[in-house]
């Protein structure tokens, strides 16, 4: 056995499986407390030193897993999430950007991938995506539209809203959402445009009819895959048992004929 | 072959399809820019004469169609719904109305007529609606009892929400999306009204109780949708082949006792 | 025929049945005109008289049906619903109370009746509700043991949403419903008790599973009544046919044996 | 027969279980009434009074069961539901600690133990939730994630709702109702940080849909619990019969033809 084979057999190990989950789980405090004031003034360089130690067994894993591996490594969706978020993690942040600190955190997306009933979860909300795509690209195509007339109507009179097309988007998103739809945007703005009902409320109704036939689509989907695998192997097992019985009285029918001639 | 036929035979071919998608997806960048002050200064007629020009396509291709197919090009829901959004940007807009020239973003809604995807989605949600008219008849009954309701009620005093019908319904419609339907409208009436809720919230648990009873129907018809299209195919070959077989295995025997005598 | 089996049979007729729908949406019209202080202004002793005309028209039907029916007209839920709302019109209004008054409109519930579509509609509505009955039940336990407890807690410190039982009731209902629930009212309460979270959370989490369980409860039952309708008829008769015919070879082989000794 | 035996049979009795409802219910009546000032000042003693008579009756009769059943009392999780509720009930408020009072209230719940239907319902809820473990950890993890990027993010300039960790949660799960994300935190937010959006709708966007697939997975579980009652005992009934039958004929077949030989 070669190092390489010796490597990905020791990765594979539940044992190193449990090790991995148990720093997540570790590193999850350590950057809860890193949020904490108090902490980090009572015991910022533990605090910090146990997030890089994470951190390094991370990068060892990872590194390890890509000796033992190979380019086929990157073949596995989950492998690329890894060495995706902890890239992430290992970008310097000298320019003080607090956001690429704060993106930090998302290493701990990991347990998603060591756990496999969290991977099992998210491969199932992933696989649904695809059945989505076409009422996502329409409803892209809806809210493009009305991000357009909303910023050639309103535009000019409440730039705060609906100044650019992002601006609008936004708006519009928040009114799909229900948000302070009415209070807090259309009748302000009916008080100048006493007719802007006839374009928020359409929207409203479109975008929310949509949405209801994502989840519809959702719901169909999920019942008929739990349906096929349960039933299904039984009904098709009794189907061909019964096929197969009639076949053979048929033939022995046949054959009883042929006796008698 | 007739230069109808010819110009029918090229309009219905993948190239065209495609360049017209490409068509609509392009005014769709063009029309974005129109909003944008800083593009409009920079590039202002360009942008102008490149939406005439797309505009001047479809416009082509439309009476292309309708010279090649005649009157039966209006037969189809999509052709009229083509002409109809095309029609809408060639109205003049020299009186300065803003909200036509904000409706010319309709154009992009071609792209549903021309990609068979989107197509087949909204050719599912209009399938859905005749199902759904009898309720949107009841809620549309409830609406109008509630809005006279309303605003003989609460007119005088809450003539901002409640003045007229149509102010009463806005306002009914906004509280059946439970948008600040009680900081924002409930609570003030029942200052003045303290038994205003015995109007509201039986108004909220009827309405809601409607939209649930709307979206429970889309999921059953969906669901059955699914179910007979996939498994009753073979659910129905199976039977018809059992039967066949126990009419064969019957005969036989028949014949077999013929035989004998 | 007597008098009264001939009026039955002319107030089923038809005719009778469009001819009082035209009647309620006449009246519709004229109870939304009511509501215009224009409308008033121009032709209000017309308004009136035709209101009172078809609230007549509606008295002499329901009292010819009493007369042809007798007390049996009771017996049908429909009738019982017509003869209320009818009679709500009637009682007199000259204490001033607007309340009632407003009350004449629920007459136009009166299509529902009328209407076969609406009816079977609402009759699929109010057939949901039995199975129901005990998340019902639960629901409202649940409120009062909130209401009682948001009373004794937050009571003193916030009279205005939880001064009484009714008071909590109400603001519970608003908070299930989600509106305003944090901003409107749980953040200002938490600055006087910072661990008020610990019962409005919970109690979010909880009342909303409960009405995502009778939602899921809805859909079960709609399926299980669409599906049985559909699908079974054909199986069982499926079903039947096998057995017989089986029976019948059985039968015939019997017979053949017999035959032979 | 034992005096425990015959406590175990009264207990169980119907009319035990009715008076228990009755008590349950009065109680229900009584600490209602301890939460009107004018009822407390009216008849204050009186209401003290019955409220300890009832929490006397709930305590003679666990007292009783245990007595009757011993230890193995403890093992059905409603008895230790009752234990409690009605232990809670006894614990001293010497401190005046108002919450304790307040849980009192709890005792109602005792209705639920004593009640099948809602029994019922309260199981079914429960049977529910191990199915949706594994999508709550993953919203746990979600919710930790962003709690700790908000507080990172946002903490300094918006203290009031991302100062801590804890704090986070909770204006995440407010955002995640949907309840003033946008008007009451998310634009605010934009005004110091214009690409807050970034982190709340995908936020928004996720946790939804997180909630979406559990609600479905809710409905296919119980459709399917549902349909297999229902349908498929008489479809295993009706298969058992037709394998059955043609054994049958498949014997009598070979028979016939032994009988020819």
């Amino acid at each position: 056995m070669s190092i390489r084979q010796t490597i990905a057999e020791v990765l594979d190990r539940p044992a190193t499986r449990n090790f991995i989950t148990g720093v997540v789980l570790f590193n999850a405090v350590i950057l809860g407390l890193e949020t904490s004031d108090t902490a980090m003034a009572l015991a910022g360089p533990v605090i910090v030193f146990l997030d890089v130690l994470c951190l390094s067994i991370f990068v060892v894993e990872i590194a390890l897993k890509i000796f033992a591996r190979g380019l086929s490594f990157f073949r596995s969706g989950w492998n690329v999430f890894d060495f995706t978020i902890v890239g992430i993690a290992l970008v310097p942040v000298t320019q003080g950007l607090s956001v690429l600190r704060a993106l930090r955190i998302l290493r701990l997306l990991r347990i998603i991938s060591v756990a496999p009933t969290l991977r099992r979860v998210v491969d199932g909300f992933v696989s649904a995506l695809p059945g989505m795509a076409s009422v996502f690209l329409l409803m892209a195509l809806i809210f493009y539209i009305a991000a357009v007339m909303a910023t050639k109507l309103f535009g000019e009179a409440f730039p705060e809203w609906f100044e650019t097309i992002p601006h609008s988007a936004y708006s519009l998103f928040q009114i799909m959402t229900l948000e302070s739809w009415s209070m807090g945007i259309v009748r302000p703005v009916m008080e100048v445009y006493p007719y802007a009902w006839l374009f928020f409320v359409p929207f409203i109704l479109v975008t929310t009819f949509a949405v209801v036939n994502l989840v519809v689509g959702l719901i169909v989907n999920s019942m008929q895959d739990a349906h096929s695998q349960e039933s299904n192997a039984a009904t098709e097992d009794y189907r061909d048992e019964v096929l197969k019985r009639l076949d053979a009285i048929e033939q022995r029918i046949s054959e009883s004929r042929l006796h008698h001639k």
